[in-house]
């Protein structure tokens, strides 16, 4: 069985905002389907093990934020290698809360989506909400797919190149989120062990070389 | 309320593939997500009017063929535009089956899934189908995405073209499927009386000018 095939599953990049009381929380998924039109209902999948997922049964609601593709690739660690429980994700994120206080993100969006929770169910290792759609806003973009997240977000390939070829010798790379030093600050080795990855926050020690 | 919105949310293009007894039959779905890994398990929204939801729940399975962007319209609408109660859809179309007995195209495709049917919730207009993964397959070519579909194999627009442009006078649409006759067998006026939508099968005289 060639699992290799799931890849070519199609997704879209999504931040999943929802409430912990009255501080917003909130993480990256990419599994955001419309399911049926008459009632509006989407539905949402999310880990167990993210405290967005706790957050949503609680406060029996969620919003949608849809990135586009210039959603650059802090924006997306921000919300999807830290937790909510212990990090204020939205601290310094520029964002409006809907009518039933979701928080959606105000830059790198092409719209917004707010849900009251309709069902959800539990299998192993995920949930499967489905929300009633209870506002919805669009803003201009061109939608950010998983497959170009990982091309060109997190490749650093050209929009449009056809093949992803970079020099991986000498790129120190986080083991955590794949983010990858590219010099902009000198070289490596000469910052300070203070320095941590401006993605997922993991220290400096932690990144290894390539190639 | 803008609902426009949703237009946003991203999907793929599949034939979900299931049986009729022991007749194939399908049609095209753009609501396939893989909800779990352990277990592997992936989801399909199919609408209560298709002749392959009742044949999922009778049969206990389906198949997912992951359609490549080579998909011509005409294969797509072949699956998308008749009903499998009355029409056998894979009579043109080769295919093969997995080892439950399941239809994967042959063609134009970037690998294929079979599933037995775990669980299934049924929605007003659609079902839930949770299946269990039992066998892949991969191929190479590049997922079509339902943005890619409507910009590209609906709308004939270049591949790279950042905004669709056509001269729509003159061409005659089908009301069914928006095929759009070509010219490529001569005047649309001169077409026979017997002249069928090569996509849907609607007749000639329902065309409609547009423009």
């Amino acid at each position: 069985m060639d699992t290799m095939v799931l890849r070519n599953l199609t997704y879209g990049m999504f931040v999943l905002g929802t409430k912990d009381g009255s501080r917003p929380t909130g993480c990256t998924v990419n599994s955001v389907i419309q399911v049926t039109s008459e009632p509006l209902l989407i539905m949402a999948c999310v880990n167990h093990q993210n405290f967005t997922n706790q957050c949503i049964k609680q406060s029996q609601g969620f919003s949608v934020s849809i990135l586009s593709e210039e959603t650059p690739a802090a924006a997306i660690g921000n919300f999807g290698f830290r937790s909510g429980r212990d990090t204020d994700k939205f601290a310094s994120i520029p964002y409006g809360l809907t009518e039933r206080g979701y928080p959606v993100l105000k830059l790198n969006t092409c719209g917004w989506l707010e849900c009251t929770l309709e069902s959800f169910t539990d299998l192993k290792t995920h949930s499967l909400f489905i929300g009633r759609v209870t506002g919805a806003e669009s803003a201009v973009g061109s939608p950010m797919t998983y497959a170009y997240y990982h091309r060109v977000v997190k490749g650093k390939a050209p929009v449009n190149a056809p093949i992803f070829e970079k020099p991986l010798e000498r790129l120190w790379t986080c083991p955590i989120c794949g983010y990858q030093y590219d010099g902009s600050s000198g070289p490596f080795e000469d910052l300070p062990n203070s320095w941590k990855c401006p993605i997922c926050g993991v220290e400096k020690g932690m990144f290894k070389q390539a190639g």
